[in-house]
C-alpha cells in the first residue's frame, strides 16, 4: 500500500516536472533528467540529512524505471494536451501530499522525534519542485505562490499526533494525506494566501 | 560559550537571510524557510561532506527553533528598521567570523587535518549564503564583492596553526573569531577588494 | 594509471570551470572556488549518495591540490589565450570522459549494480558542471545543447557490459574512454543533436 503510494508519487512529480520545467528545444534525455531530479531530489535530499543508507532509490531500483518511465510518457504526451494543467497542478497536490507523509512515517519509523518528522515531510514534498526550479534556472516556484509547504506542515504535524496517540495505521496515513490535498487543493481553487500582515513588506 | 556563540551566529544569519533574500510578497513561512536555509545550510553542508551523523541541528533543535525565531522576528522588524543595513553588513561579518571558527574548531576535533579544518570553516561560512542566493535566483553575493571569504581563510588558518601550538582554548577562538571580523569589517569600511592584478579579465 | 587519469581530469575540469563560469572582475579567490566546485562538485555528489566515506578529496588532498593549481593557472593564462576554446570543448570532452569512467568503475567496486554504475558515471560527468553554472546564475549548459550526456551513458553502459564479461583490466577503461570522447568530439565538431521527434515542443 504504501510502497504503491509511492510509486505513484513519483509518476505525478515526474510527470509536473516535464510540465513545469520542460522548454521547447530540450532533448529527450534532458526532459528525463529534469524528471527524475524533480521526482527523486527531495526524498534523496532527506536520505543524505538523515543519512539512511543505501538511499531509497539505491536500495529499489524500481523508483529510477516508473520517474524514468513516467518522464518518457510525459515527453511524448504532454505537447499533445494543451490547457489541462490546473488538473496537473491538483495532481502535484496529490503527490505532495502522498510523498510528504510517507517521508513523515518513514522519518519516524527511522527513530527521529516529531519535529524532525514533520520537517522530514516538508523538505521531502518541496525540495524536488526547488532542484527543478534551479535547474531551469527559474524563480523556485515556492516564492510568491498559493499555499503550498503550509498543508505540508499542517498535515504532516497532524500525522505526527495521531501517530503517537492512536498507533500508526494506513487509515492515518489517508487521513493526513486527505488533509493535504484537500488544503492545498482549496488554496489552488480560491487562490488561498497568507493575509496581507503576514505577507514580507519588504526592507527599503 | 561555544554554544552560546554558535546559537549567535544562527541567529544572525538567519536575520541577514531575510534582509537579504527577503522580497515584498513573500509569505511568513517562506521567510522562516529563507531564513532557515541561510542559517542552517552552511553547517548542513559541512556535516554531510564530513558524515556527521546525526546533523547538528537533528541533534539539538534549538538551533532550528532559534533560526525560527530570528526568522520570524526579521519578517515583523525588517521592515520597520530602514536604512540601517550597513550595520547588518556588520553583523553578517561578525556571524561569519563566528561560524567559521566554530566549524574549523568542530572539524579539527572530528580528527581531519588542518587544510581540511580551514576548507570546512569557509564552506560552513560562506554556503548559507550562496544557498539563499540560489533559491532566490540571484547572482551569489560572493562575486564580485568586497572580500568576503579571504578573511575566513586567513583566520582559520591562523587558527589551526595556534591550535596545533599552543592548545585550544577559548582565547584562541576569540582571537580568531577577531581577526576575520576584523578584516571583513575592514573590507566593508573601506571597499577593500583584489588588487587589479588579481582581478579576472574574462576570456575574449 | 587510474590515479594519473584521475588528476589530469580533475585539471582539466577546473580549467573549464574558469573559462564557463568567470567573468571580469571576479577575484582570483572566487575564480579557485569556482574552479573547484566544478572540478571535484561531481565526485563529491557521487560519494556523498553513495555514502563513501571519507569524501575522496578529503581522503586524499592532492585532489584539491592539483585543483586549486590549475584554476590559478587558467586565471592568469586564460586572458591571454584568446579564442581557442573550441580545443576546451574538446578538452571537457575528455575530462567527462575520464570522471565518468572512473566513477563507474569506483561504483561497481564498491558493489553496486551496473544501472547504478551508469548513473554514477552520468552524475559524477555532469555534475560538476551544472553546479558552477548555478553558481554563477547561468542556465545549466546542459539544456539545449549537443550531445553531451548521452555519449556518457553509451560508454558507461559499454563499460558495465565489458566489465561483467572480461573482467576490468586498464583497456576496458581506455576503450570506454575513447568511445565517450569519439561520441563527444563527434557531436561537438558536427552538431549533432536529437532528432525532431526526441526534441520536446513544450507544453502551450
Amino acid at each position: 500500500m504504501t510502497y504503491i503510494l509511492g510509486m505513484l508519487a513519483i509518476a505525478v512529480f515526474a510527470v509536473t516536472g516535464v510540465v513545469a520545467g520542460g522548454r521547447k528545444g530540450m532533448d529527450i534525455l534532458t526532459i528525463v533528467i529534469l524528471g527524475n531530479v524533480t521526482a527523486i531530489g527531495g526524498g534523496t535530499l532527506r536520505d543524505i540529512i538523515l543519512d539512511v543508507n543505501p538511499i531509497y532509490w539505491i536500495a529499489d531500483l524500481t523508483y529510477l524505471w516508473v520517474s524514468t518511465g513516467a518522464s518518457i510518457a510525459a515527453f511524448f504526451l504532454v505537447p499533445k494536451i494543451s490547457r489541462t494543467f490546473r488538473l496537473l497542478e491538483y495532481a502535484d497536490g496529490l503527490g505532495l501530499a502522498m510523498f510528504a507523509v510517507l517521508a513523515t512515517e518513514k522519518t519516524l519509523l527511522l527513530g527521529f522525534s516529531g519535529p524532525v518528522a514533520v520537517l522530514m515531510g516538508m523538505i521531502t514534498g518541496i525540495s524536488g519542485g526547488m532542484l527543478r526550479d534551479i535547474l531551469t534556472a527559474r524563480m523556485p516556484l515556492l516564492f510568491g505562490r498559493e499555499l503550498y509547504a503550509t498543508p505540508v506542515i499542517v498535515g504532516c504535524s497532524l500525522y505526527v499526533v495521531c501517530h503517537g496517540s492512536v498507533g500508526a495505521g494506513w487509515y492515518d496515513q489517508l487521513f493526513a494525506i486527505s488533509v493535504i490535498f484537500a488544503f492545498r487543493a482549496a488554496a489552488i481553487r480560491w487562490g488561498l494566501y497568507y493575509p496581507g500582515w503576514l505577507t514580507y513588506t519588504g526592507n527599503r
